[in-house]
């Protein structure tokens, strides 16, 4: 392993983190608070370890894949680790464990949450935890590889492991390029968000800070009540952009290109765009007369099933009060996510396109034995390699899942609570059933078991395979 | 399609079933029970229609692994339907879909009853009821093919539809003197077990429906309390039956060749007997003072695990009360399950080992990318086939398991009782938790819930394919 690169790299998140913190400490003076300073004390402790680290340049700028995906799980839990001091020092949340949780829960864009009074964080807070989602979202190695020219072509490597699906599609020949327009399209969309909620009413503070949770699908709110008590302009605005920031964003490109034909037929947003739909549907005929009124049902309907699809975990209702039958409907569709190239979590529905794909396949083998089938997506032969890592992607999940369900389980909670939990934390929604739904929150949970939970959210964010080098001792080796 | 063979196939089925209808028919006339007449007039039925299938010879003998999948959905879903006929006519389950529930229970060696009395019935209903999971454990075409020599060499097909595994062991290379050494093995061990229990000072019926239950791995018994009530050396010795009946029968093959090196260098068995030991002994220590005596303690843990991870679904004690980290190795272990080759139900352990090294070999790829891994079990590599179909099978199992859990939701019920119960009936294990806990039944369900799990117990037992070929509307046509 290229040690001299990754420390290199490793200096360079940090130097960015102290940009970043210096964005709550200036909210802080806004607002007057003096708890803001901790945010500058962080930056400093930042910056100078930053500078620390990247003080030795490296001769070999390369980094192979193994590396990339290395410095990134690093990375995150670095940059959590640090991210986490400020909520400690200002004794809001008091024990670092629990402020760790709350920081990876921010940074994953999983939203889930140990507090049970949001409204008591400091402005400055409150801005720095729903800020994680915006770096969370898109990934902030993708971002600093552009300050490292160093790394060339290799930077790809490290967006294999911060980007979604199982492949990185790169929309132009250069990666930097991609990432300019990955870039510009995610603050775009967060940019138009903004805006609307500013028309609809909304101050600057919260159009801010329930943007970056809505484009990051992360989910913390400055409420209690989450979504609940905003208008229903509000919360249509919110749902229609957590659709789509669930979409895979090529299909942006391929519309700011107007390549219309090309875009409408995405097979994988085709089936996002249909599940969504039929969920609707489904679960809106289920609840009847649930809410007084037709439009409310809707509303609240589509706003769930837009947060649950798409992992952000925002909520304008208490779904756990709802029939079975729909609650057992946004299980499913929160355990397949959004699209591939999203910002939303989930097991991807391009994934399941291919297992479906490949499933079907196993069964004509059954009716034509002699038939010679590939696997095409979007028209296109998907490639062998595709497929097994999808396969093996999805047995290492459900292994993850059901070692993490089982640990937690030593906490003696039950059964629903615990398998919605690690699901919420692995697919990086937030809130799960029982007594973790929407309305309560995971600081029940043993020390032990939000450590398990936030490997969980670390292993769901990085799509499992960065995580898992981490923790296995042959990657460590210095030789390749 | 080669229908002609298919409905010959079947008319012998139906001929087999009339014989096996005059066991409970003997039962009754020794007990006295009137009722016992039904099953003689059901034999009847059957053997007219078995004659009237048969009447006509087929030209060609050939049968294609489709067809072969086919036939047996077929007559599993047909035997069985006329198998629920005596249920009905005595009044003793007196709705037919209840009586098709437990008789596909009963065949499929779930044992999951939707009786809330057991003690209730007759000796003959009881008999046939055990006598099933007899039936269903090696599996019934196994046995007919073998009567039939028209189709020789592709009888291999039929079997490859009933047994279990991801691939069929040929003992030997002809695939008769196989069958022969299968049920001699599984009679064998039948007779071993209903010797021991008769020592234990059990009566002869006892013994015999509780050996089918075992060695079938099914899980009906003869008493409301199960095995609860027994002596414990009774339960040691279903205990250990149960776990004999989980091993794939190439162990007892192997050993009865006195190869003992490769019997005991067996991978699955070795993961089987590992994952048995580590269960038991963490839910021993977990359960602490659970029960008065270390003794105890450890004899309901064996025969829990022991009974869940075979799927055979008996229990000495409610297990539903135990601690929910028990609760959730419990499941875990239940998922998992018995061995390939054996009669026992789960995803199962080979299938296990070759998910858990082809997601090793993925992880390997990101850290020697020039590698080329091959994966290997017992020493042989596997081949890319088998891989290809256990990954098709586990994503296919999870779509059939979150589809069932999603259909059966509708009634209303709370999430561990429905995803318990459709794990229990996929898996063929008989009791899950909560409301369909060890001490209960499945009879509140609604028609179209129990439907679901009928098709959920024949698609577990047939190992998905032959349940899918079946509702698969284009492998239905005629051609090839």
């Amino acid at each position: 392993m290229n040690y001299g690169v990754i420390i290199y790299i490793l200096g360079w998140l940090m130097k960015a983190e102290t940009a970043f913190l210096l964005l709550p400490f200036v909210v802080g003076l806004i607002y007057k608070e003096p708890t803001g300073w901790n945010f500058l004390i962080t930056a400093g402790i930042c910056f100078a370890i930053g500078v620390l680290m990247s003080l030795k340049k490296p001769k070999k700028g390369g980094l192979y894949l193994k590396e990339g995906y290395f410095v990134v799980a690093l990375g995150w839990i670095m940059m959590s680790a640090f991210g986490a001091l400020p909520f400690v020092m200002s004794g809001e949340i008091p024990r670092f464990v629990d402020a760790l949780f709350e920081t990876i829960s921010g940074f994953t864009t999983t939203g889930a949450t140990i507090l049970s009074d949001v409204e008591a964080l400091t402005y400055s807070s409150l801005f720095w935890r729903s800020f994680l989602h915006l770096l969370g979202g898109m990934g902030v190695f993708v971002f600093i590889s552009g300050l490292l020219p160093m790394l060339g072509g290799n930077s790809v490597n490290l967006m294999k492991a911060e980007s979604t699906g199982p492949s990185v599609d790169k929309l132009v020949p250069r990666i930097k390029d991609t990432v300019k327009i990955l870039y510009s399209i995610y603050l775009g969309m967060g940019t138009l968000e903004v805006i609307i909620l500013l028309i609809c009413g909304m101050d600057l503070f919260s159009s801010l800070t329930l943007t970056f949770g809505t484009i990051g699908t992360g989910g913390f709110g400055v409420l209690n009540s989450s979504i609940g008590s905003y208008s229903p302009a509000v919360q249509w605005t919110i749902g229609i952009f957590m659709l789509m920031s669930g979409m895979n964003y090529a299909l942006y490109f391929l519309l700011l290109r107007r390549k219309f034909k090309q875009a409408l037929g995405m097979e994988e947003i085709r089936l996002y765009l249909s599940v969504t739909i039929v969920a609707v549907v489904v679960i809106a005929l289920n609840l009847g007369r649930f809410y007084s009124t037709f439009g409310e049902t809707i509303r609240q309907t589509f706003f769930q099933v837009s947060s649950l699809i798409t992992s952000t975990g925002y909520a304008t209702t208490d779904f756990d009060l709802w029939p079975e039958f729909s609650k057992t409907i946004l299980i499913v569709v929160m355990l397949m996510g959004s699209c591939a190239g999203s910002t939303g979590g989930g097991i991807k529905m391009s994934r399941m396109l291919i297992l479906f794909k490949a499933a079907r396949k196993q069964i004509q083998i059954f009716i034509h034995p002699r038939a010679v089938k590939k696997i095409k997506m979007d028209g296109n032969v998907v490639d062998h390699d595709a497929v097994r890592a999808t396969n093996a992607y999805i047995s290492i999940f459900f292994a993850v899942l059901f070692a993490s369900v089982l640990l937690i389980s030593i906490d003696g909670n039950d059964f629903m609570t615990n398998f919605t939990a690690v699901v919420a934390t692995l697919n990086n929604m937030g809130p799960g059933f029982n007594k973790v739904g929407a309305t309560c929150n995971y600081a029940f949970f043993s020390d032990f078991s939000k450590i398990i939970l936030i490997f969980d959210m670390l292993a769901g964010r990085l799509e499992l395979f960065p995580m898992l080098l981490l923790i296995t001792p042959s990657s460590w080796r210095r030789y390749l």
